[in-house]
């Protein structure tokens, strides 16, 4: 049992899109990556997202309208609502969401990363 | 849907050890509390408890060894195991459980606020 430092973790990949596992709770992933660019439209019928920013700022586009998630900010992505996530410039992002639920959820992409080729760093 | 910022969140309340729900997601609370002193030494059964300090240092006691967790640190209590955080100077803290977990645990405490006293900030 130790604390996981964020941070370091951060450090040990440099890939974006790229989710990591760093710990597990409650049938919940707790998985960091490293955002830049545009992501892929998608959403996961029966998951909802929890999305902390640890750095640089991510907007995320519905369909309808656009939320800006900032350092320090939380945001959760309701279930069955198409996303798209933003990010102008580098972001540093902790993902929680159920340990079965794919990035991309329902849409598979190029830089889909299934659950099997996640790591655990 | 907008997202929630923590330190304006933490802005909202000063007691310790009274844990403020502000998002929820797959059935988790994502609670806020503000910590200093000693806890009371409880276990949660069934569910796991994570989590992550956002200001300090925070200790946690088990009955074989203890942990430290600091700021920028996650780390996850695992279910059934009895434990007793410890905070010797103000910690800000996210908590991300069950929704109908307690923070108390099993154990009814002074301190203990239930799931209905507990509020949305």
């Amino acid at each position: 049992m130790e604390a996981v430092n964020l941070l370091e973790k951060f450090g040990k990949f440099s890939d974006y899109w790229h989710p990591y596992i760093v710990a597990e709770s409650n049938g919940q992933h707790i998985r960091l990556a490293k955002l830049n660019g545009e992501f892929v439209w998608h959403k996961h019928d029966d998951e909802d997202e929890l999305f902390i920013v640890v750095k640089g700022k991510l907007k995320v586009k519905f369909r309808d309208q656009e939320v800006t998630v900032r350092e320090g900010e939380l945001f959760v992505v309701p279930r069955g609502v198409e996303h798209c996530p933003v990010a102008e410039e580098d972001v540093y992002l902790i993902n929680i969401t159920n340990a079965e639920t794919t990035h991309t959820g329902s849409v598979e992409s190029d830089i889909t990363i299934s659950i099997d080729e996640m790591e655990r760093i």
